[in-house]
């Protein structure tokens, strides 16, 4: 059984999870808080970070969320999630980085720390001045994603592909913290709807972090 | 003919021009600074960073280092950089992030803003706090070097693979930039100078960023 190392609110985590979810490989989750540090999860990744997925009979240790995607690729055939031609692949992969490093970077980052972290550890109260840029910031990835499902079926192609499960984790995390301002997003806010209905989605959603709640539309599929 | 967007300093421009050098790959370089933020760049890639990769006649743009690897690692037999088995490949692409992002971010992109972008595009002193930091940092991540080699042949294993290609480019870019202080890393100084004498290497050695010396044993491959 893979043991899967996470918290709620973590976008990679949440990544790895609808891609085991789409390929049909079950998994166990232990709850890791990276900023507690934990001496016995710095030796398992000298990261420190999440998500880690752990098989201990087979002793396998897959670290990094696109590592442990990649790695799934090649090992079930079921749904495939990195697909078509080489280019193909390559477009798939630009937009998880493009989704993974600076969506993140710009709106999934501040919101966790501003509405999370700064709850649950620093016990301080949010910067709205960061707040209104990183949802500033929030509304161009949304063009981009609109300019995207204008002109293709899903985010990187023809078909649902790792790009789609990746930027819909990221803006998830944004959801849950505050709810995604879809306003002018038609595109967008039709494609997320159609990828939070799908059965990979459904144990995200009705999942909390303790001591922060989720506005009212989060864990509702038409909303 | 594929034409690289780079810049001398980029650390993930330096990780596709080895990674290129040995798959046997020819390519044009043509600058750009993604600081300047041209229009043109943006409407290729619309995350603004380099490295790029553009064949006009195939039709093909490749954005993100990692993407651009794993298309060569596909279509060119030569030179496998992501080899062995799927758990193999896994770890590789886990010291890929470890390098791209966590030594990236610790030490190879403080030094660039200190060292690089106050000098040419700020015109400010580097803050020398941020750099104390950052080679603190540095001693920490060489600590990690010197474990895995101490422990395998290369980074990853027993084969050369994009690992080392990765963090040698990093490590490549903080010597530039005011030299690595491999004092207590023996194991890791052995490693580099391994890297540094292969023929993959000998381009980046020679190239200068305008207006920033590199420190006299950048180049010497037997310092
Ligand atoms: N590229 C990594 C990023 C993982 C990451 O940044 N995880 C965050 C939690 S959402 C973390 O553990 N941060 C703690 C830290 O960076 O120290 C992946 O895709 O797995
Ligand atoms: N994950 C990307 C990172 C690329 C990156 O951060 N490039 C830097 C130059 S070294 C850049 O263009 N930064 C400008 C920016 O982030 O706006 C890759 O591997 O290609």
């Amino acid at each position: 059984m893979w043991h899967l190392y996470q918290f709620p609110l973590c976008p990679f985590s949440r990544k790895v999870r609808l891609a085991l979810g789409e390929k049909g490989v079950s998994f166990e989750m232990l709850r890791e808080h990276p900023w507690e540090a934990r001496d016995e999860f710095f030796a398992f990744n000298p990261a420190g970070r999440t998500p880690v997925l752990h098989h201990g009979p087979k002793g396998i240790t897959l670290i990094d969320s696109q590592a442990i995607c990649e790695y799934f690729e090649e090992t079930v055939d079921k749904s495939p999630l990195i697909l078509g031609t080489a280019a193909n692949r390559a477009e798939i992969r630009r937009l998880v980085a493009l989704f993974d490093e600076n969506f993140f970077a710009d709106v999934t980052l501040p919101l966790l720390h501003e509405r999370m972290k700064k709850r649950l550890v620093l016990r301080a109260p949010p910067d709205s001045k960061l707040l209104r840029q990183a949802m500033r910031l929030a509304h161009e990835h949304l063009d981009y994603i609109d300019w995207l499902v204008d002109n293709r079926r899903w985010l990187a192609g023809a078909q649902l592909s790792l790009a789609d499960l990746t930027a819909a984790a990221q803006i998830s995390v944004v959801d849950y913290l505050g709810g995604v301002d879809w306003s002018g997003h038609e595109g967008s806010h039709g494609w997320y709807r159609v990828i939070k209905s799908r059965p990979s989605f459904r144990p995200l959603l009705s999942e909390k972090m303790e001591g922060i709640a989720p506005p009212s539309q989060y864990a509702d599929v038409n909303a």
